[in-house]
């Protein structure tokens, strides 16, 4: 296992999205880039769940960084309110963090583990010892994100054909992330292997994950890329330009149903009517064996104006309502494997991923085999 | 059969999107509605080629009729050089036009039309019979793209449930065709019979004909609509909300197989795979018996900047390659039912296109049945 230093965002050229110094928390403002590379300074929960709900942090596992970062800036907040005190403020930080963003189950994972540091720390100790626990932990969930990516990476690379077309959705880098990403770091991986890929990127309406974050991070990681429209997919996949579908995750579902960026079902549902691989990654964090399947999933309904007026471009005539679904929920059967750090899981999900979770020793619950035959 | 006074894009509350006046055709410059009503004056068959090439006109019947102006325009322009010579410029000026977009065949068949047209008066006349010849071809040509969208209007609505949600594609309205539309004019002839209907309007990226200009024209007609994503329309359908998805063309070949706008294709595999009807609209003029399978169609290739900088917004890095095709081609197997001005043609499509373009007095080849069961 590599140190951090090899496993961050830093170490694949891109500026860490992420950092904690000072006592306060700096985000890159995703919102930005790639034209502006502008940071934010977050000194109080409220601020971590402001950039949260602006998407200036985004991405399931730097989602769940920055929100128990923010259950730790309660902590150091809380002057002269002892031990106690401090955990009062985190649980009233995790519940405001947690109601930021409903789908994606990263959030409230790592919120409540600082939260628990801190309790645990709280029972023998000092407001300073919940304090230092809570920052301790929430670092920890940081690397346990970079580590779990250069698992995902190794695991998931196998999966990758020697050469061929990956198509990938909305941004599942080192900007999603903190380390270097979940199915954009199968696709690094797999390249720094020697593999010789071209990326389809699709843009990603409505806020152009794909165009300006992911098309960034392969200019910078130097695989070759093409950028298409939505639209484009089925297009490309019935011309056989795709050998491989891989995607990243906001909740995967106890059954394998997975909730992911709007526009994920439907490239699943192609990939499955050509007869194409499709293939999730993401940590054991985005894993929920408490949803038993995608019917339970909240999907996050966001502003109109995401649509209407794309970073105030007024596409549409005044007055048009539209729908903006954040996510879609791709059902387990359109799934032929999901990349976890402890391990790839065909199907049938169900046991697979019940003993993914289950017994963290056995890195290898089922065997690993090619997706793409 | 109304007169023109009825079938116009006027009639349904839209400006008319070509208009022949004082020896020059003006054009509706499309590229800046909803926000900006300009129009461009057209004085040689090379202006409307530019208005083409610029989609300042666009919509497969529409850009039919404009090049069928442009083709009148070189009789028009072609003083002193004697019926011959006018029958000459206006070969060149079809040869032209039919250059400026590949896809779509309309284009083709209109402007031939009416160098034909032309022709046969330089048989017998003089320059001025050519003009006058050509010209009267070139309004006959927007009466027949008038009455054809009346027809299938008519004929489409039958297949539109009494009450539903419906899903359209790119714009297929007044603004389209001069006429009341194609799939547009389907669902505002349902819309008029009293169904009680909402519809879901893609966006249609890159170029947002879906949000600029048939949510302006459903807004126009007061029929209930929302806005999407390209990428939400698989989660719509498989969230019971999509009834019949209706669309348009650009070329259809003898088979059946569709060429229309990028992401058409798609609409119709995920339509499959729920169990949605998947209709597409088109006149006559459309239907392309030389062209025997989607293989054959041409599908054009649109520059970059319309995927990477859509209206000047830069939404991709610097250096960022797109690949930006302007259609897709469906199988016919796709598709539930071609609705045609001259009837609606249901599978087994081979047959039942030749009837209806080989004796069109036959107005209904087959029987109107619903297709959403």
């Amino acid at each position: 296992m590599s140190g951090s230093a090899d496993a961050s965002a830093r170490s694949v050229g891109i500026p860490a999205p992420l950092a904690w110094s000072g006592g306060e928390l700096t985000v890159l403002d995703q919102r930005g880039l790639p034209a502006r590379e502008r940071y934010l300074r977050c000194r109080t929960p409220e601020d971590v769940a402001a950039a949260i709900r602006s998407l200036a942090v985004r991405g399931a596992p730097l989602v769940g960084s920055a929100a128990a970062f923010g259950v730790a800036l309660a902590a150091v907040r809380s002057h002269g309110r002892g031990a106690a005190g401090a955990v009062e403020d985190m649980t009233a930080a995790r519940d405001m963090l947690v109601a930021t963003r409903p789908t994606a189950v990263n959030l409230a994972v790592a919120a409540t583990r600082v939260l628990d540091a801190g309790r645990r720390a709280a029972e023998h100790g000092h407001r300073r010892d919940v304090r230092e626990a809570a920052l301790e932990e929430a670092r920890a969930i940081g690397r346990d994100e970079e580590r779990a990516c250069l698992e995902m990476g190794r695991r998931g690379a196998m999966l990758v054909p020697e050469h061929g077309n990956i198509l990938t959705h909305c941004n599942t880098g080192a900007l999603a992330t903190g380390g270097i990403g979940t199915a954009l770091g199968v696709i690094a991986t797999a390249h720094r292997m020697g593999k010789r890929l071209h990326v389809w990127v699709t843009e990603t309406r409505p806020l152009w994950q794909g165009a300006r974050l992911t098309a960034w991070e392969l200019q910078r990681l130097g695989i070759p890329m093409t950028l298409v429209v939505d639209g484009a997919v089925g297009s490309l996949m019935a011309r056989g330009l795709v050998d491989l579908a891989i995607v990243g995750a906001d909740r995967i579902a106890a059954n394998g149903d997975t909730a992911n960026k709007i526009g994920t079902y439907q490239i699943a549902v192609m990939a499955d009517h050509d007869d194409i691989a499709f293939v999730v990654a993401a940590p054991r964090s985005t894993v929920d064996l408490g949803t038993p399947d995608g019917s339970a999933i909240v999907v996050e309904d966001r502003d109109e104006d995401e649509v209407t007026r794309p970073f105030g471009l007024a596409v549409a005539p005044k007055g048009t309502h539209a729908a903006n679904p954040a996510f879609d929920v791709t059902p387990a059967s359109l799934i032929d494997a999901i990349v976890t750090d402890a391990g790839v899981v065909h199907p049938p999900f169900v046991s697979g991923l019940r003993r993914v979770l289950g017994d963290e020793r056995s890195p290898d619950p089922t065997p690993e085999r090619s997706a793409v035959g």
